[in-house]
């Protein structure tokens, strides 16, 4: 992108830290767009002389918001008017509890999107799967550059990966995952009410962790410095993501390797911790 | 290195095209250095206003030139002058059939030299797995820039290769497929002097793929195509890789996939289109 001339990269405020640090590596700068509950301002975009966007519509990390139907429409015509580029952060679509997993933007608009999706959260970051969909008129130039450090998982990784898809393993691997995770996430919430009711609960039923909105005063990083010393590591919103507007104190609760018998006690004394 | 205001950056002439290619794509401009029979002519590094060299001291790609003695240390001495990184690119240096395999330049100098190894030449490129020794102020600096991509080797294969190493497993392999590689050079030497005794074989007894220099008014990209259509897949200098200064036509014949018996057969179909 920085060699086709772009300069200027619309990240979601709050973000996960790697994607505008990404931006800066890449020679451009992150421009920080405010999400609220139906996902990224797309109107915010307009006047910033943006080349591209990048953002995460189908569970916003870290906040969980879902860019709404009327967001999307509008997020499209946007890039459409001004020749930009969307970069679609698909990092766990495949988990949602109280509906369907949404559609990709890619699907509705795959002349300006860039898909990006991930193994790392349906099977291990570890293995460093990942894949691409890119606008047709950028495959071959996207490819040449990709041809230099030939930066790829490992080939046995995707052989693996694409056996599993094609006997149908990944399908029959999500539905049993979106049970067990949908499980915890439930818990979670029920021992949150219980133990910590001060904690509001943003964002949709869906992915592997909630945000849980503190009060004002709240003090995340003694919380969190706690928290650890009971044996419970958590991460927090100013602390792990990049926060660029004023936003109140909020914990970030992982439950994708937890087991369900040790969630109400690890809310237990996360409560203790936030009582300091 | 762009980020600590580095610019020029040597690469070797010729050159695998990944390295120059990689040094422009990271911003910096690759300055061709010529190599000769004794490996990169150091003394060209001089009044060059040069940052960084990249080069392939064990055994030059495409080459097969080995940097002498005499020329390592004048490397060295000019880096601590200079205040210049090196990089070397260990490739293949498991892979010594008329002695003991040589030793790093990072032994020798780790204050100033960045190593790069593999597991492409002596395990498989499609593991993607390689590592990099870094002078210790580069670490913190190295580490912090490669956690915004986490582009990296599968844990998986690391834990696998870790586990290799530690067993002994790796150096048991590197003494059988030593053996191997050995005795098809050979083959493919013999094959030559009695089928193309017009080529002259250039570089160490080492790696997988030896130099063939042809002469003056051979026509390399010819004797490709009309091997390919005799069933024969080989790379050419001027083809293949990244050339600056003047060199004579020559052939990369890669013997790490074929079988010993499968040689003969393959260098007379060459000659035949040599011949054309």
């Amino acid at each position: 992108m920085r060699e086709r001339g772009a300069r200027r990269v619309a990240v979601e405020d709050p973000a996960w830290s790697a994607i505008p640090d990404t931006v800066t590596q890449a020679g451009l700068e992150p421009v920080a767009i405010p999400v609220d509950e139906n996902g990224l301002q797309i109107h915010e975009l307009e006047h910033n002389d943006l080349d591209a966007v990048v953002l995460s519509p189908a569970h916003q990390y870290p906040t969980g918001a879902v860019l709404t139907p009327a967001r999307r429409a509008e997020l499209i015509a946007w890039a459409r008017r001004r020749g930009a580029l969307i970069v679609e952060d698909d990092y766990d679509a495949e988990y949602r509890y109280d509906r369907e997993p949404i559609a990709s933007l890619q699907g509705l608009a795959p002349d300006c999107v860039a898909y990006v999706g991930s193994g790392s959260k349906t099977l291990a970051p570890g293995l460093r799967l990942g894949w691409l969909l890119v606008p047709s008129h950028l495959v071959g130039e996207l490819g040449a550059q990709h041809a230099i450090t030939r930066a790829m998982p490992s080939v046995l990784t995707q052989a693996a990966y694409a056996s599993l898809l094609e006997r149908g393993e990944i399908d029959r691997h999500l539905r049993r995952t979106r049970r067990r995770y949908h499980a915890r996430r439930d818990i979670l919430i029920d021992a949150l009410e219980r133990w910590l009711p001060e904690a509001r609960v943003g964002g949709a039923s869906a992915g592997l962790h909630l945000m849980a909105w503190l009060p004002d005063d709240a003090d995340e990083g003694a919380i969190s410095d706690a928290a650890i010393s009971r044996g419970v590591a958590i991460h927090t919103l100013h602390r792990d993501c990049t926060v660029v507007g004023p936003r109140p104190p909020a914990l970030l609760l992982g439950y994708g390797l937890i087991a369900e018998q040790a969630i109400p006690r690890a809310v237990c004394e996360l409560a203790h911790a936030a009582a300091l």
